[in-house]
């Protein structure tokens, strides 16, 4: 996995000039959000190089770049800085037209975002059923809502009768909504999948993907890395 | 105001085909949100023609164009469907070339968009202040908290030295923060404007636009209609 550098803190010295023809990203390396971006990256063969970021001990020069604080955040060698995932993936995606991941009608681009609106609102469902579940809480009503939401994206796809969201390659909404699918597991949440098989086919799909493969994390690392963040006490380093 | 046909509400028959040439709009006159695409329609000179919306007693055909029962929804002849403010508002500026709203650069298209997130996070303000008033509660932290949030946009328009947030003429982002602005005096907030010299100077020269003028209402509209939302039985129709 190319995001193997530790997360700097508060203290590190700023990080210099982004090299010529390279994108900077400041990253997480479990951030799904992050992933996003790092997927696009991957898919169109940007060249980019990853700082990871200390959330929990934020480096003061972070805040300097990104006042939010927030990853994941690109900065251009002519010193642009641009954040909040869906930004900058269409950013990438209009700067480097080779491999194209949003679709160039303007309809079926809308229909990718209006897809991806529904999908974000929907994100939280994956935290407060985990976290719910180590606090002892009934999150069976929860479960039964985000199985419900999951049967659509189901139902999407035998509508459309394609490999994926946008078509039968992958386009830019499979890879919006795919890192809350990669940590299913960690969730524990896999078994949401079993009513719904055009889904589960278009995760196997996507794991077989390059760029997915490129940014993925093992099932282990990410169910490590959430009992830490879950506690409180994020291991961002986890494994290296 | 061209918003000026009555709310169509459950039991109303369906609308026909919509017309060659013609994007229709379901709107409520009042919505802000809604009043970010007609802002765009004017501005660019699109044929459309406006359908009205009850929405608190929804046309049952109407959930069927739209499951989320929102507004704004376009509607096109080929029967595509589109919702969600800010995408309605891409869409057409990307089908509609004449009169660009978004700059071409992508930087500065991912800056507006920077920039209406985080206006778009405030907007609650607005409102947790004016319904917090009327309960009596106590809200000067909260017009604090605005005005902290107004002083930022005031020093951006110093920062840039220009008439508007992207540039000497108006762009997409002065018509997606507008509405609010229109409002002001209707929030009981106007004097939140007294120490942003330079934002007061904006909201003054957007009411000199042709297209914010053609959408506006007036104040006392404005006042009638949030009277009737605030007391739980919205007025869509007042003034008809």
């Amino acid at each position: 996995n190319a995001s193997a550098e530790k997360h700097l803190a508060k203290g590190s010295a700023a990080p210099g000039p982004v090299p010529k023809d390279y994108i900077r990203v400041y990253s997480m390396r479990f951030c799904p959000f992050a992933q996003r971006t790092r997927l696009v990256f991957k898919a169109k063969g940007i060249k980019h190089e990853i700082i990871n970021v200390h959330l929990a001990d934020k480096p003061e020069w972070y805040l300097k770049k990104n006042p939010f604080g927030i990853v994941l955040t690109l900065e251009t060698p002519a010193g642009e800085v641009i954040y909040e995932s869906p930004i900058t993936c269409e950013y990438l995606d209009e700067v480097y037209p080779e491999k194209k991941l949003f679709p160039s009608s303007p309809f079926a681009k809308a229909q990718q975002k209006m897809m991806l609106e529904h999908f974000s609102k929907r994100i939280g469902y994956f935290y407060r059923i985990s976290s719910g579940r180590k606090n002892g809480q009934d999150v069976s009503g929860l479960e039964a809502e985000l199985k419900e939401k999951l049967s659509k994206l189901n139902e999407d796809l035998v509508n459309k009768k394609t490999k994926f969201f946008g078509g039968d390659s992958i386009t830019m909404i499979d890879y919006m909504m795919w890192p809350w699918f990669e940590r299913l597991e960690t969730f524990e949440l896999q078994h949401c999948l079993d009513g719904t098989p055009e889904l589960k086919k278009w995760t196997e799909r996507m794991r077989e993907d390059p760029a997915v493969k490129a940014t993925m994390y093992s099932v282990d690392a990410h169910k490590a890395f959430y009992k830490t963040f879950l506690d409180g006490n994020p291991d961002f380093d986890y494994g290296l």
